[in-house]
Order: structure tokens, then C-alpha cells, then sequence
């Protein structure tokens, strides 16, 4: 019996996703272990693999299976769900002319480098015409494929990094979050004053006892050393594929802390990849949701479990041991306030739990009115420095503090920066149901048994791949829609009700 | 102005070659870190960058080019030299039916599993009727590519490893050696027993203190660590890229030589790779020789320079230093006699430089006759042993010693073993050239500069890349073909003559 269409372009698919985790290997590498004189070689194999993936993907025979394979009739819920999105990337990756592709990848090269330097001179005017070639050509796009895929310029661009993703909802969750963020931290601040600074445990930590130690925790959270590793490199991320999970991360030998939150951070997102379905591996519906859930993932590890004072019960005593704590600065209670502390800051990647969400809105409301042509890049410090101040009641002092920390826009990635705050809210809201229906999970977590939570996040979360879109993963999992009510209650209960510290 | 055929074929070529450096970085990591479980995955990933460079070389695109390119007239020498390459990568590609392709490579992966069981059990008997399969094979694949390339069957398997090696020739320099090893094995070893024992250094050797100081003679040999790397495999290899050479050791801590030793050989490879020319890169005319030239530049780098008593007066004050010998043990003499010890041993691997030919020569005649169809492969082990007996006077106790010890035959690898022992007199050849043209060559390598040296192979063998076959090279730049009369001269003057030691 030959091959049905959708079968074949099964076959496509695979080695689309084939050539993806060959790439997901080779970009690990390069991040952390390659000679920087094996740079230019990879970029020429990366961009090869890229360019035989396109023109599979783009071939007029995908485009006459796809037609095929819905007209073949009934198809399981996951293999319609698979041929919808294939036919989803077919549409983005067709709706935009090669030569505009190309000026667009150009142009954020150019861009990158431009912003580079402007952060070395502080000054915004130095990449701003890079930063305009940059912004016009993702307008382009945008448009390219909005067409195509029916929906709103910005839309098209969030739909990128967060399929499903609509800009209406967000503005309701984040209107609300903008309405409530400033007294609620006014209200942290003040109550942090009140019980007094925390103790920060003095240095130097080895590291090869940070590495031990978060090996540790990995190894109790569920990562699986025979299926992923723990290595160095300047930027942590979490990279290779579902079978060979590889994160990295940074060590401070004066401060443990830092790298291991960015450890179990980074094994939230390797617990998802490595949870994907393997009855599905290769294929669009195999693969991670979006960028929402999958920061959702890390930051369910890392904010709700392992900054829980209830972590530091089962935690403590490990840090007490390995780092030869006292028992004042590495008690458990100490341990958590120093992970727990809130501060009015100027750079996202070093704001706690309560400002992130505020440096998220900024940038959102930004990027919107940039993208929907109401301001103009011209204006971006002054209106990025008005942002801060209203959100956060801070002025940055100069541009590389201010508009100039993140590579996002000067890179080209529109649309990117909301998934944070969606990615943390859905943790709080994914973490609130867990807890109901593992009445156990608060005490497992002290003693630092952390099986029924990983059981089920692989039912609920991990397993499910790309099967439907994350809206309704999150509304099937928890009874409802993303809601912001349940991340402000996190937020109270960690950071106000004292008796829960 | 349109591309020409020759640019569009290389074109083509080029994708391969990038797909080849994309896989090689994928196997060093499979072989150096990758963790247990990733191993299904990294298999299929390889196969599907094997699969597109099959379908790429053998498309009916390819072939029309190859053609067209011939009929367009003048090509310059390297241009020529590529084109041929690619023709004869070709005839090979499409020489053999995809079923037979499989059928082979399904045989090989049931024989080389039949070959670790017949090894734990000790009893060839256990993998014949596999080995017996891939050698039907062996047999068929390689008379459909004689047909096509010309070349007698046995001839077409050893070009697939060593392009442009004949038998007949290697018949004449090896039964030269065999007339006169067996005498002179004889000698060496009443030699070295008049000359009494060396000393070998007693343990244990700190594992970072063997790659600290086999870091610095990989450097001031001339590798490049901004372009490669050094780790830790089971066994050891050079991978990577010409860009981003790595290679890989084993370490002993009761023994800092073989380590020491295997890192310098495979030094010698890096260095040819890392030296061939960037101006033809993804090429087949770029690429390296074949097995023998390979073999010729880590023998040269390890037998001739890095066993030699001149290359002893620079390390053994360094060894001293590193290992905190004294200075019996640790002075160039006696550290120099422990690395040329001579025996007759059971074992290829282990095999001094002076009986190593005998192995190659067994496994050269063995397999000759079994591709020949004159020898039946139930009679090996017997056959293995008369062999032994006569080239080495040492009779193997057991089929685990004997004709079970390589990997080779039972992995389809038919026609590699005469590689060995033709890059072994290579090396010796090239290196008595280089002296005669480097007169400061002796005391540079004892005063630990080898800049000259690399930068006379680097013009002489690396830099040519494939442009002219093994045979042309070595008349070139010797100004003779290979003679195992120099080979024994160097024999002679390391094992027998007193001054030299």
C-alpha cells in the first residue's frame, strides 16, 4: 500500500525536524564548548541547514501534500492538529518574498552590531537608522503574513513566538496588572522595610560545589543526566533536543544564588522539551507550544516551586552543607528572603517576581505603538523614560540603562517580550491547580520530593506537545481562561501574608 | 552572468560538504560528551544529513552537470583535479542499488554486534555466518563499482579508502618488508637486550597534569586551540572540522606515555586537516588525500619526530618538570627507550613501530584472499595463527588475540589495513626529505621549534589538499616513489644504530 499524502508529508516533516535538532546541537555547541575560530564555519553549516529546511518546506510538492492531505478525509485529533500546523508554517514561510527575507536578515545583522556600539557610546542616536531599517522591514513582513494568516499586524508578529496569542486579550490582562502593580508594590516595599533586610551569604562558593550542588536539585526535579547536560556558557539557556536536553549557565563565586535560580530555571524549560511526546517527535505537534508555556515551565520551577519557602525547608540544609552556612544566614527562612527580595530597578533581567511584570508592560505598550505606527523610533528614550517612571517610579539615568538593555527589537524579535508575564502568570495559575489536585504537593516539596509534580506536568502540560493551542491548554487544565486575579494572589501571599513568608 | 555548470556542480558540492562538516561536529559529540540517551536520536539525525548528501550526489541534476561541465572546456588544474573527484564520487554513489546499500549496512550493524559477542565468548565461530554475509557484500557491492570505475575488485575497495592505491604496487614494498622483517626483528631484539631495560616511570600521573603538558606540545607543534579542541573519548580519534579540528585521548594515570603519545598522533592529523586549503573548503579536491597521507602526518608527527631521541632532549625536562621524575628516569635517554621498546606482541594496537608492518601485512595477505575468493572465512582463525607464527613468531592462544582483536572486516571496512603501514613509510619518506631540506631540522626539534617543519608540510602535503593523488605527491615531493628501503634505513638507524639511539 503506497503513502497517503499526509503521510508523506510526515516524511517531509521529519526531516525538517530532523535537521532542526541537528541545528539545536550544533548551536549548543557553538554557545558553549566551540573555539571561537570554528565561528564563521558553523554560521555557513547552521545557514545550510536553514536553507535546506526552507526549500523543503517551500517546495511546490509540501504545497500540492498539504492540498492533498486535506482532502483525504478524516484524520485523528492530533494529525489534523499536526496538518494544521503544517500548513501554518507553510503559509508564513511562502507569504514573504526571498528578497525581503534577505534584507530583513541583513538588516538585523547591521542592527545588532549598531546596538552594540550604541550601548558602548550610550547613546540611542547611533543605532537608531539601523533600528528604523529594522522596525520597517518587520512592518513588511508582518504584513506579508498577516495577510495570509487573517489577523492584525502585531498579532501576526506575537503569533510568531506564541501561536494563538491575541493582543486583545493581553491588553485586558495587562491593564489590569498596570492598574494594580504600583500600590501593590508600594505596599512589598514597605513590608520588606518592616521585617528588615535579609542576610546574603558571604563567598567565595566554589564552583565546582555550585555545580554539585545544582546537579542536586536537577537531578531531584526530574532532569535526566543520561538524557541531557549541565554546562558553562556566557548567556544561560536551555538548548539541544527532547532527547538530549542541554542547559547551561554562569557562575558567580560570590553569589550562589544567581546561578542556581538560572539552573532551575533553565531545568523547567529541559523538563518540557524532554516531556514533548515521543510519538511525535519531528513534527509540528510534537514540539514545545510557544514561548508563553514555555516559560511557563521554567518559571513554575523556578518562582512558584524553588522560591517557595517551602523549597527552602528541603533546600536549605543542602546550601547550609555544601557551602558551610551557619545556621542564621542559612537557615531556611534567611535562604528565602534573599531569594524573595523586591526592588525598584532599572533592567529586566535582574527584576524580582513584583517589577517584572511592569518592565514587560512598558515594552509592550512600546512595541505596539511602534509597530502600529503611533510614535515614531525617534522618540523611543524619552517615551521609554516617561514608561519607567509611571510603571515603576524609577528614571533610568542614561539610554544603555534604558532602551538599550534588551537585543530584542535591535534583533528584529517583535513580539517577544510579552510571553514573559504570560509565561508567569500561567506558572501561578498551572501551579494553583496543581496544588488542589495534589492535596500532598506543599509537604512532597519540603521533603524535596518532587515526582507527583513532574507526573503531572508531563499529564497536563508536557505531554500535549503542540496538540492544541496554549488558551485552551491553560482554560482545560485550570477551569479557566488565563486570569491575572490568580497571579496577584501569589503575589499577596508571598510577598505580604506573613505567615506564609 | 548565469553560473556555469562547473559552478553550479560546485555548488551542489558545496551543501555536501557542509553536511559533512555538519555531521562531524555530531559525531565528535556523540563520541566525546554526548549523554547515553541521546544516542537513537543522534543516529537518526545523522542519517537524514547522509540521506540529502546521497540524494544530492546522485540526483539526475548532479549527473547532467558533471557532463555539462566536461563539455565547457578549460578548466584550471584544481578545477580539473575537483571535477574528476566529483565524477568518481559519483560513479561510486551510483554504482550500487539502493537495496544493495542497505542490505550492506544492515548486514554490518548485525555482524559488528555478532563481533562483541564472539569476542566475550572467544569463538570466531559465534559471528561467521554474519561476517560471512558482509563479506557476500563486501564482494557485490564492490563489483558493481569495479565495473564503473575500472579497477579490479580488490583494487576498488582499497581506492574507496586510499584514492589511486593499487595492490599491485603495495605487493612489491610489502613483500620487500616481509623478506626482511623477520631478521631484523631478531636484532632489535638482541639489541635492546644487550642494551638492558628502560625504566618506566612510576605513577600515578595527575590526568590534568598530562593534558596541561600535552596541551603544550600539541601547541608548540602548531595546533591552534582558538581552532580545535582536546578531550576525553573511549577511544581516541581526530574530528571536527579543518576550523575546528578536535581531537580526543584516553588517560592512563599509572602511564602518562600512551596517553602522551596518542595525543601527539592524533596531533599529526589535526594539523593536516587544520592545514588544508581554506580557498577549497566543502570541495572534494579541498578535502584530505585518503587514509595513507592521513596516516603519513600523525605518524610523522608521533614515529618520526615525537619518538625520536632529538625530540626527547626538548621533553624529557619538561616531562621531569610535570611529573616530578628524577633525573634516571626522567632523562632523555631512558625516556626515549621507553617509548621505543620493541616486542612481539599479539596485538596491532599496541604494536611497536618496528613489528606494526607484520600485522598490517597478516591482515593485507588474509584479506586479499578472502575478497579473492581463494580463502574460505571458516578458515581464518587457523590460517590468522600460521600467519602469526611465520611473520612474528608469536602463535595467539586464543581468537580474541587473534582474528577477533579488529573491528575492520566485521564493520564492512574491507581494504583499510594496508593504510597503516603505507602512511608509516609515507611518513618516514616525507620526513627524510624534510630533513635533507631543513638542515636546522634536527636541532629545532630539540630545542621544541617546530614552526619549520609545519610550515614545510603545510606547503608540501597540506595546503595541496586532493589536487593530485598519494602517488604524484610523494614522487613530487621526494623525488622518488615510495621505497621501503628508506623506511628500513629509518628502522635501522633508530633500533640498531647506537649513536642515534
Amino acid at each position: 500500500m503506497s503513502d497517503t499524502a499526509y503521510q508523506k508529508l510526515e516524511n517531509r516533516m521529519r526531516r525538517i525536524g530532523l535537521l532542526g535538532e541537528a541545528g539545536a546541537v550544533l548551536q549548543w555547541d557553538a554557545s558553549a564548548i566551540m573555539p571561537e575560530g570554528g565561528g564563521s564555519a558553523r554560521s555557513e553549516q547552521l545557514a545550510e541547514l536553514r536553507a535546506i529546511s526552507h526549500a523543503t518546506l517551500t517546495s511546490s510538492e509540501t504545497a500540492d501534500l498539504i492540498e492533498a492531505a486535506r482532502d483525504e478525509g478524516t484524520l485523528s485529533d492530533w494529525h489534523q492538529a499536526n496538518l494544521d500546523l503544517i500548513h501554518r508554517q507553510w503559509l508564513r514561510a511562502t507569504a514573504v518574498p526571498e528578497d525581503l527575507v534577505v534584507a530583513f536578515s541583513r538588516a538585523c545583522s547591521t542592527s545588532e552590531a549598531g546596538w552594540r556600539q550604541a550601548r558602548a557610546d550610550n547613546d540611542f542616536s547611533h543605532v537608531l537608522p539601523y533600528a528604523e531599517t529594522v522596525l520597517e522591514l518587520t512592518r513588511e513582513t508582518g504584513a506579508a503574513k498577516s495577510e495570509k494568516l487573517g489577523l492584525g499586524l502585531y498579532d501576526t508578529l506575537l503569533d510568531e513566538f506564541d501561536p494563538g496569542q491575541r493582543s486583545a486579550d493581553i491588553d485586558i490582562i495587562f491593564d489590569d496588572l498596570t492598574a494594580w502593580l504600583p500600590d501593590f508594590l508600594d505596599d512589598v516595599l514597605a513590608h520588606q522595610a518592616i521585617v528588615g533586610p535579609a542576610t546574603k551569604p558571604d563567598g567565595p562558593f566554589a564552583i565546582e560545589t555550585q555545580k554539585a550542588l545544582g546537579m542536586e536539585f536537577m537531578t531531584a526535579l526530574g532532569f535526566e543526566f543520561d538524557h541531557g547536560r549541565l554546562d558553562i556558557s556566557l548567556h544561560p539557556f536551555c538548548g539541544g533536543t527532547p532527547d538530549d536536553v542541554r542547559i547551561t549557565t554562569r557562575y558567580d563565586e560570590s553569589d550562589f544564588s544567581s546561578a542556581m535560580m538560572g539552573v532551575l530555571h533553565e531545568t523547567g524549560h529541559a523538563l518540557y522539551e524532554r516531556g514533548l511526546p515521543a510519538d511525535w517527535r519531528h513534527q509540528p505537534v510534537g514540539a514545545a507550544l510557544g514561548m508563553s508555556i514555555h516559560e511557563s515551565q521554567s518559571l513554575l520551577i523556578e518562582m512558584q516551586v524553588c522560591r517557595s519557602a517551602d523549597f527552602f525547608a528541603y533546600a536549605a540544609p543542602l546550601m547550609r552543607q555544601a557551602f558551610g552556612l551557619n545556621r542564621t544566614v542559612g537557615s531556611a527562612e534567611n535562604l528565602h528572603r534573599v531569594n524573595t527580595k523586591v526592588e525598584r530597578g532599572l533592567i529586566r533581567v535582574e527584576a524580582d517576581e513584583v517589577t517584572y511584570p511592569a518592565h514587560v508592560i512598558l515594552r509592550y505598550r512600546l512595541e505596539r505603538a511602534l509597530i502600529d505606527g503611533q510614535m515614531a523610533l525617534k522618540d523611543l528614550p524619552g517615551e521609554w523614560n516617561k514608561g519607567m517612571e509611571e510603571l515603576l517610579g524609577v528614571v533610568p539615568p542614561t539610554d544603555t540603562l534604558g532602551c538599550l538593555q534588551d537585543i530584542h527589537w535591535y534583533d528584529g524579535a517583535w513580539g517577544y517580550f510579552p510571553t514573559y508575564t504570560l509565561g508567569a502568570m500561567t506558572a501561578a495559575q498551572l501551579f494553583t491547580t496543581a496544588k488542589k489536585e495534589l492535596p500532598g504537593l506543599v509537604e512532597d516539596i519540603r521533603g524535596g520530593n518532587f515526582k507527583p509534580l513532574l507526573s503531572w506536568l508531563r499529564t497536563n502540560v508536557h505531554n500535549k506537545g503542540s496538540s492544541q493551542p496554549a488558551g485552551h491548554l491553560i482554560k482545560h487544565v485550570t477551569g479557566q481562561p488565563l486570569n491575572a486575579e490568580i497571579f496577584k494572589n501569589h503575589l499577596r501571599q508571598r510577598y505580604l501574608d506573613a505567615t506564609r513568608a
